[in-house]
């Protein structure tokens, strides 16, 4: 099969021309003006950006989480991501503290196969160190293709490691060129101010916010940087939320040290005062939500190059699931639906109103990703070789996103009426059409799991 | 005219894959697995890179200066540049004080016009500014495609503007797009040292090196972004040594700043023990080679996306210019000859030393100027429509630099003995081959003048 | 003549106890509980607070400026100093550019002998630098007992020097043990703001304000502490006003450098709204004050030893004077009458409000100065041969400065209604009962000039 | 009684001058010229220094760790301390975890009451918190006379809280006018190193230094700085040991926070190459000893007010005990005997040396010492009414430190062979003379638990 793209605005993080793209199986062949190929299908892009298809790097399917499981199962995620033009997706694995990887592979692997519709990979979350689970980082990275390795710095008693496994930990994946990922929170903190605030008979999801406050973050994600430095090994901070955690990566920077931030779509364009709504619980995600200063900071931060990946922390829940800490901030399932929205989002706050470039818009919406979680260049470029993975989008389209509209597993909306100028019209994954005119042409199991090579650090 | 190149492996700021490349009149057309075109000329470059045609921001031809001129012309400059893979360079215009903008220009086009092999473009320096000076600056970025406007905290009563005169012509070109960027030591401090030197008979070249320390350069590099913060205006600072300079920006980054960065081959690759040689003369250039501890800060500041270019600041003089300055070291033209090692010092040094990526290296030494000075997408990048500006690259090929070999007007090598890996083999110009087989196929005329557009400030 | 002071709570930079003090002749022979001896005279002071006599380490007494000259002459100055709690001052000698220090010097004598009724010293403006300045500044250290050097970054072409003669005059201090203070601001930034807003008929005072923002001060302590460090040399800011200069000198501590800070009572008291009002003239001086957010910072930075002095630079002109910028706030003459409210607004405003300790105040009122500018023990504290300078305070008399009340030769306060507790009521210099029941005892001519010792680094 | 002690050089933090000193009972009566009193007993003092009583806030003694006890017992130490010149010290009180202050305080006063000669307070270590602990807390505020709060970042297990507790604990101390204070290193590295060291076969007294390097403490001094601006509470970081911790507590200024200081002699005097000897094991102590740097950076804070405090963190043990670690340095007793050198190494490597001036000596031996612990103006100064706590010191006596002559229960010293200049002659306590002669005049039972007042936050 192949498909020939005529006439589109090819942007990808460096470049930006109009030319069409003729794609062979699962592949670009080749890119050019008037192209002399004929394909079996022929897709006329004018006045459309065609853009990788995007990569989003922290998402949550089939979660179990909070007695409940989040809401989106593989097939049902990766579909919903693919209408947004995220066309892969990296879920995390999450290690049963007592228990090996290798059987938390095994139950996501369950997860996944045959239900996928997008691509897919994992990072491995390791909530218990020591010597056995050393040597299965190590078969991670060499056999599986499981390259990057999260940790948590909360979460006591379920998912976190102290600083001494953590600097294990560091020694270890550095030594196999994996990348350590973190969950930068002081948990002890929170821990403390949510129950004081549960003491005191402060319930309700603004007391979520006031539980976590910048410093944790700050504080915790300085920790990171200070270990990651005596270990000499890189890292990448997860949902980076507030300047002052930006400001802990970037004093890190004088001391030549590589520490990856993403931040998430929500964190650069929603805030803290959605708490005192009667319906925060919505909101309800760690890290919360911050000031509008703190936006100001991550959209710098994406220009400067210290914020290299966006991504969405995707973990949506039913209202009748938020529902379960109606009474009480402290047990409503922490996150958000969030997958489908990301590119859309970042395209119109960030290029449409003039904060990033469109190359800076790519680079961050996949480039950086495939790059830093070694699946470059099969993923995250428009280039000849690469997987025919291609988002055709219409800058112009103007549109409100809702729960109504919306194909995640969700009854409601983080952003329901919030309006977005551009739309993803049609995606191809691996040179097969999976969007069009507003339907999903591809079914559970196309998507593949991608094993993936080594950190690259000097993207 | 059409030409086929096959095989290569294609390197841009981010894509990195083995494809065909056609090239029809001066630009690229077609890029694709064996590409069915059929062409007037076919290149074989099997196991070679392909970049996009490097942009040198910061050269001095036939420059007047310390009463001698710079010894290499436009002719002979933009040679030397081709044959190192430069295809395009920035030359600077110096306002006389007291004279106009315009008659500046006038006799920079006299220079370069009818004589220039390879393209390029001018910075306009700005050395006197008042209010018709600022008419000037918006003629010049309005009608003459000159758009980026150098001024010199150093040498009072030539070159020199007070900060009075930099914060007002922040703003005028601020307001019209423009880009200000900075010669950034404290002058004063610099004259009172080599006066104090010369007083004490202090008068061999090390003493160059010692009359600018690290502190001048940071300082004014400080107050020169503390300056753009006020104007709430981008800048640029060209050639810096140190990371005393480096960390002023990364702490500008803090307010939201943009404030880009250039250092120049030399300063990453040579060291200050240079002055204490009989033929120290052959370094003095200003700023002076710092020490091993900034290399390493500049380095890092380029995978940090603190430094985004990398020029020479060419600016060669013979050795019997030199010696203009034998009994004193301020009598020294400053300068020397580089603009030919440019690209393959910055491959060998760099890629070949696994201190940044090949993406990185196409960023520094073509993309990133071509976006910051508004030539992009015409230069910088190897994509459809764009100038057909190709270097072909053989990174296993071994030389020795030499000015027996070089192809520079100055009778010494400032890298005379150093070893490099990674040779340019072919250059294409806008579609013709102008240097093959260690020749250059191109005549005086040839390089056109580049109009440039409005500074991007997100790229 | 021997004076007892019987019962007052005796408060030092560092001591807090109640005692009787006994004074012989000029200085302090014993303290302590129910002392044995008989004096000429006896002082009850039960219930008063007895402090070390004040010392405004800058100040400006018929100091000629903008075409007038300062409304306080020596006599009259030092009275109304003498009335606020403040037994000595040091004064600013001003060289004219072309002209001596030895000139200088005699000028400045001829103002203040015979004439001064409190002690006083004097600092030595250089603005003029060269070889001969170089011998003289040895002279005034070695012979005069002038050991400060006053400089100026701004006021171009009448006190401003470069930072080449900036950085000579450092190292010559520093060899002979002195100290080089400055007015740090960017001069010619600010010339040109000035420029600017009277050319766009922006005239009226808080167009002075708008002149001289945070950055332009800020940028030039950084810069002074940049040079010290080079020059391996101490020094003093006077008069700061805001966080960014603060923050430039908490930097500097990093690489361990000591430069003193002056603060003053207006900056700590009074803000830049001021500028708003119909008479906003009265506050014209430079630096302007600041925001409320500044005043935070060097309340913090009296507190944590990063401000060791505060005084007033006062410098009055009378309600006539100010008008000769009517309508142009360039013509303004800069400055405001203080002299006499330092003390009592520090007590009221920072020992009153719980910002500042006993110990601090008396501290940064008198005992730092007398150390930092090498008058001390002999001024600056109470103690066993000390000079009897020593004030009797009542802390809780309410009172509300006014010019009808002040004895500052200036038609308008300042301070004009504001409130403050605690009031000097007896002070002695030098064993004389210089102010009683609101009347000054000591006539013109009683003042000495105190030669000074050199800096003490290690206060 | 009464004792009148003539003519000596009576220092305090801020004053110098010579004079008699007139003692009647426990306290200071007069200070003079010629003192008209006679007295029970005179001290010439003529030619020698006059010093307030060192007080040494940070040692254990009688001290339960690591399986045995520090060797000195409150008798043979606080007469150790008086033959150095201290005279009063403050211990800690290590609350068992699982039980309750109130128990841990009658432990301790088992130990002091009846033993002591020289005077004596507590702090109270809190392993543990809880609501019970808060009500403690408060009592021991109020009631006990003990205002500062030790904690533990380290020894998990056995005296670490976490730091959710730890900002309970400040809230609650903060607002009842207490003072927190900690040992601030990264625990949780420090066991990881040490048990991978161990497990390595690293055993020597080297890797007790290579398990906690600077970014330990650096990182949790940050992190407390952070935990105290989150719950608005001052704080106080004990035995503080290199730049990166005091880089953390400047940083913490910028926030107009107050966070203490406190450094031990043996920081500002020994390094860690030590630890590669033979009998490194006399260096045990957590934190080691670091590099010279370090030592500069700590001199400097002392003299830019960011360290306010000199201890000792006095811990002696036998050679004998220090043998339980032979073969395995994680079992060496942690701690060294220093209580008795510290005045005479600080005046003799500080005041000798230049490094401080005399006034800034007493005041980090002392009076800083007395403020912020709540004893002032009773301890730390010399003044009407003060405790007669006084140290007669000759700056002029040559004597080499070794345990041969030391007066602490230890058969090494830290320090032998140590070259000091300046000799504790004669000391006072509460009025009577304690030391003098090298002797030991007072007995057990002299030394009084001194009942501390809130602390002084602006001293």
């Amino acid at each position: 099969m192949s498909i020939l793209i005529k006439n589109g605005r090819v942007v990808t993080a460096e470049s930006d021309y109009i030319a069409d793209i003729y794609v062979e199986g699962e592949s670009i062949v080749a890119i050019g003006k008037d192209l002399p190929y004929k394909a079996d299908k022929t897709i006329n892009a004018r006045n459309k950006l065609v853009f990788p298809g995007g990569i989003d790097p922290h998402v949550h399917l089939d979660m179990p989480f909070m007695g409940t499981s989040s809401s989106d199962d593989y097939e049902n995620g990766t579909r919903a991501a693919l209408f947004g033009g995220t066309t892969m997706v990296i879920d995390f694995i999450l290690q049963t503290q007592g228990d090996t990887l290798k059987n938390a592979l095994k139950t996501w692997q369950a997860k996944s196969e045959g239900k996928a519709i997008g691509d897919y990979s994992y990072h491995m979350a390791v909530t218990d160190f020591n010597k056995k689970t050393a040597k299965e980082v190590i078969h991670m990275i060499e056999k599986e293709g499981i390259t990057s390795f999260k940790t948590f710095m909360a979460y006591k008693g379920a998912l976190m490691i102290d600083d001494g496994q953590m600097v294990q930990l560091m020694k270890v994946v550095r030594d196999h060129g994996g990348l350590v990922t973190v969950h930068a929170t002081n948990g002890d903190m929170i821990d403390s101010l949510i129950a004081k605030h549960r003491a005191e008979g402060k319930l309700s999801p603004l007391y979520h916010y006031l539980s976590q406050p910048e410093v944790t973050e700050a504080e915790a994600s300085a920790r990171f940087a200070d270990m990651l430095d005596y270990a000499s090994c890189p890292g990448y901070i997860v949902h980076m939320t507030c300047e002052g955690a930006l400001n802990a990566v970037r004093n890190a920077t004088t001391r030549n040290q590589k520490v990856f931030v993403e931040t998430c779509t929500q964190y650069l364009t929603l805030d803290a005062s959605l708490y005192k709504r009667k319906d925060g619980a919505k909101w309800v995600m760690s890290p919360p939500l911050r000031e509008k200063k703190d936006q100001v900071a991550l959209w710098s931060g994406i220009n400067h190059g210290l914020v290299q990946v966006v991504g969405t922390d995707h973990c949506p829940f039913t209202w009748k699931q938020k529902q379960m800490g109606k009474k009480d901030f402290s047990k409503i399932p922490n996150g958000h639906p969030a997958i489908e929205h990301r590119m859309e989002l970042l395209f119109s706050e960030g290029v449409g109103k003039g904060r990033i470039s469109l190359n800076k818009f790519v680079e961050v919406s996949s480039t950086n990703a495939a790059k830093i979680f070694g699946m470059y260049p099969r993923k995250g470029t428009i280039a000849i070789g690469a997987d025919a993975d291609l988002v055709i989008f219409n800058p112009r389209t103007r549109h409100v996103l809702s729960h109504k509209t919306h194909h995640m597993n969700a009854d409601y909306s983080s952003y329901e009426g919030f309006k977005v100028k551009g739309k993803t019209e049609t995606v191809l994954l691996r040179g097969q059409v999976a969007i069009d005119k507003n339907k999903c042409h591809l079914e559970a199991g196309y998507g593949q799991f991608v094993k993936r090579g080594k950190t690259s650090l000097t993207i």
